[in-house]
């Protein structure tokens, strides 16, 4: 089920000296329609890739299992909207979730949670206990551990990467994506399928910057720690002091700041 | 009506010395829905200001005016999705404008053009002529240019920016949002509201990566050329190739790539 993540191509690079043709490495986005027992959720652009993952990451963070367990994922050889099996998924809780309800089409600013606002996710999930975030003297070695796990990164320079790490700034699960919040839903689509959720005792690593929908999907699956390697917005900080999420924002080696 | 892009918080900085409260300063993020001729189009999560040249590039880009004269923009006082009326703003076409066709959430890599694929657009969208890239060598100046025009993301560091420039490098209008395709659309909607489309012999500034939506947006609006400080997707370069677009990426103080 491997598919090409990147494709090369040649490229003209300019520079004082002139131009010169070299060959790069682009990453690949691909459209991908997720469905919940057969009804259309959502399509994403996506990197591919853990699709799976993503598919059920995102049906979890989304509130769309409402509990229910997955049965089965598969890539449905009957989407209509793409063109290719492979870019469309299915998963399958035998009708135990409920029927997703079309929406109108939203956007944020980097995607997904479209449309939910902060009164809506309090009415939906609630402040976490039993979390024990990660000590900050820890959370000041996740940021090098993780760069040198970003795979995609160092060859592309145009994905964004999500990381699990634990107490001891460990890191685990690392996935790569062209959407910040696909790659968290990848983590968070493998945590469910290995029974690893609530995350309460690990932290969420992303590469890029903190946004609300970041801090949302963290608290769908009960991370106590976030590290952010540049900066929260306002809305992301608010969203993780209501659900008692420490908040690390511009995360460098050796320094960041705690918003929360 | 200006509101708050900023607010001031007090975060604790961590680093080999130790701990210290020091104050911060965050960028807002904020839902805004648009709606079309008193019809919900979208809810998208913003930094406040610019928010009629949002509404009006976005409705714009996302081919929903299909020519029809923007009449009037406004706040709306009676919107139901946020609390305050400056968070709902209608565009109103004196209902020339095709009714928006409720769709299901979708989402993309960082937003907004949600479920469209490339031959979607091309049904909608035809390669561009009488365009005039900007040459490679005048090309190098940009980024250095629209850095010094970036005033929040100075402040914040959280946030992109969408520029114009022009055969000469020159920096023409320059937006900032927590969303990249935010930005974007700010700049589209001025220069609809200033008359200024197609912006064929401008170039786009892009302070992060070129994904498909940057591309598609930038299609919709004329431009000939896209600058983008990081790299772009495979899909994004595919798509400037049927357009008829130059993109370069990889755009920093004197080197960029060629892509298309």
């Amino acid at each position: 089920m491997a598919r090409g993540r990147t494709v090369r191509v040649l490229v003209e690079r300019h520079d004082a000296d002139g131009a010169k043709r070299r060959p790069d490495e682009l990453v690949v986005e691909e459209p991908m329609e997720i469905r919940l027992d057969g009804h259309l959720v959502t399509t994403t652009m996506r990197t591919p890739g853990h699709d799976y993952e993503l598919a059920v990451g995102f049906c979890f963070s989304d509130g769309l299992l409402a509990g229910a367990p997955v049965r089965q994922v598969r890539y449905c050889a009957t989407g209509t909207a793409t063109e290719t099996s492979f870019n469309v998924v299915t998963v399958e809780t035998g009708g135990q979730a409920p029927e997703p309800t079309p929406r109108l089409t939203t956007t944020t600013s980097s995607c997904g949670w479209c449309g939910t606002d902060l009164e809506t996710l309090r009415s939906r999930l609630h402040p976490l206990v039993d979390v024990r975030p990660v000590e900050p003297d820890v959370l000041l070695k996740v940021p090098d551990a993780a760069q040198s796990a970003q795979e995609l990164f160092e060859r592309t320079g145009a994905v964004h990467a999500a990381a699990t790490f634990d107490g001891h700034g460990e890191i685990g699960l690392v996935r790569e994506d062209i959407g910040r919040h696909n790659a968290v839903d990848k983590v968070v689509g493998r945590l469910l399928l290995d029974d690893e959720l609530p995350a309460g005792d690990r932290g969420l690593f992303v590469s890029g910057r903190a946004s609300f929908e970041i801090v949302q999907k963290a608290w769908a699956a009960g991370f106590g720690t976030i590290v952010a390697v540049s900066a929260p917005s306002s809305l992301a900080v608010e969203t993780a002091k209501v659900a008692g999420i420490r908040l690390a924002g511009f995360a460098r080696p050796g320094r960041l700041n705690l918003y929360a």
